[in-house]
């Protein structure tokens, strides 16, 4: 399990695509209160708009971590960058990366933590040993999301169900399986990162026994249909034995991405699937709703889009960026 | 991908229990041919009936690997086995372990290897990274076993399918993804060892293009109701993009072992479940027979569930124990 030293200090390095800086912008939004200020060097384009503060400066004032909040090219950190990460490390700050080049594998980097007492953090990777799955039923409430594709808003949705939870007074964690989310919420397991046996263990340890009526909302990652990445799916849903699964689509896709002879299944085929697989681990589990990724539709579009797909499935039907997800929220507590 | 130098010198350590060493009757049994002899301490009461070779004469005869054909107690090396595991080293001879220790853990076995030219092959473990999965056609044919739980018969129905097919004059390899398997064949990969997102992956390497007639009899892993390693059970299915499918089933089961609220499912369903996650990567699949371990049935017992089941399920029913599987090799031919 990652555990993050907050708050933080976004890195933004030399970037000059705003879509490069997802992370970091993503970190703003949802863990703004987490974040300190920004850095990047003299030949960044690409601002957050927050505060800049040098790494010595930051860390003068309490940040505990660095964060690389970009991508970088070909996931490789680029050796131009070293010089402020390990000023942040000399100062005592920890250094939080999701990019494939391990920070690990940089001398200058493990020298520079080992002189300023602070750590790397590799958030893609996973070093931790978890045990296998138990299958025990465990305390408190559970709902994943899950999806017809990888990247369609299963992070999106558990962060904006987890905030309309907390904001009508209902106890809510959100649960990090991927490296932006972990990130946001300091804490978390990279699932797909972890030994194949365990993935259900660390499932399991991702959600411990909590109180009978709070709620973990546990980030999904890629789909039971997907040909590379369902064994990922199928031991993250069973292990976290949800008693709620909220279903994510894009109804722009016909296929999986990057797999054109994969076709997104059925709607209703792909819930009871879903719903089917999770039985085995919590036989009391309900598909409360769906959250759909509109961008491409017209607000007309979508409104004909939502309100077909509702009658016919007969569940609540979202999209998080237009009118959020408080359906999600009511029928979650409904029952 | 793991590749083993045959032949091999089977070390059974000081066991005194033969169910402590299944793996080196595995390796003799169905590997003979590549069994040079074996090599115990002298307080060891079990016995192969191979003849007695040590590690400096085995090397001297071009002895490829000593392998520790005996489980030790919590899976861990005990140093008193050392000294013999160093003379193979030294004489040239690779060691091979499935234990949970890491051979390269031990210093002096390290070092005993590098001045003997030696490789430490650690099977249960998988440095390698694989690719994530393409879901895209490969050449030749794959059938796949798998099972209604783990720990039934798949690795054994696989070896003996493969030994009837070849027998039959059909080329057909037996393709690996576990530890003793793995030292069986001389090649393959952990498929429970490798990182989550690449069990597909791994298991698309372990099976790559091939003759169009040609058959890969590739062995499963865990089952797709088994709350811990379900994720691997299909990972393993989607990456094989088996043609056909070998349900192995043990009817004195009623629950998944160790997991006393998971039942074992109803045949027919666990057939359809498997048939259609396979389909995601290979529409023409389809499941030819039935191996049953049998182990607990009187003859007359398992003569009678053998019929009933065969004419329910309108599939051939096997026991490899009890009359070999070539019905199910037949079936496999017959398409």
């Amino acid at each position: 399990m990652h555990q993050l030293r907050k708050p933080y200090l976004l890195f933004l390095g030399d970037v000059d695509l705003k879509s490069d800086a997802k992370t970091a912008f993503g970190l703003r939004d949802w863990c703004g209160g987490d974040v300190m200020g920004e850095w990047s060097l003299p030949s960044a384009t690409v601002t957050l708009e927050l505060p800049r503060c040098s790494p010595a400066q930051a860390a003068a004032r309490g940040a505990g971590s660095l964060v690389i909040g970009v991508a970088a090219v070909g996931g490789v950190l680029p050796p131009h960058w070293l010089p402020e990460l390990e000023a942040a490390l000399h100062a005592g700050m920890d250094v939080v990366s999701g990019l494939h080049s391990r920070l690990t594998s940089f001398p200058s980097l493990v020298q520079a933590a080992h002189r300023g007492g602070a750590a790397l953090r590799d958030v893609r990777h996973s070093d931790q040993v978890f045990p296998a799955g138990t299958g025990a039923r465990r305390s408190g409430k559970r709902v994943l999301t899950v999806g017809t594709d990888c990247a369609l808003g299963k992070k999106y949705t558990a962060l904006a169900l987890t905030r309309s939870l907390q904001a009508r007074g209902v106890a809510a964690t959100f649960r990090a399986t991927g490296q932006t989310g972990i990130m946001i919420a300091g804490s978390g397991v990279a699932v797909d990162a972890v030994i194949a046996d365990f993935i259900a263990g660390a499932a399991e340890a991702l959600s411990p026994d909590n109180a009978p009526s709070h709620w973990d909302v546990i980030e999904g990652q890629g789909a039971l249909f997907h040909p590379a990445y369902a064994g990922v799916t199928l031991g993250l849903l069973h292990g976290s034995q949800p008693d709620a699964l909220v279903l994510c689509h894009d109804p722009s896709r016909g296929t999986i991405e990057g797999y054109p002879n994969c076709p997104i299944p059925d709607l209703q085929h792909a819930i009871d699937r879903y719903v089917e697989a999770a039985r085995l681990t919590n036989r009391g589990v309900r598909c409360v709703g769906l959250s759909i990724n509109s961008s491409t539709l017209s607000d007309a579009a979508w409104q004909a889009y939502a309100k077909e797909l509702a009658l016919r499935l007969r569940l609540p039907v979202v999209d998080p960026m237009r009118g959020g997800v408080e359906p999600l929220a009511e029928a979650l507590l409904a029952a």
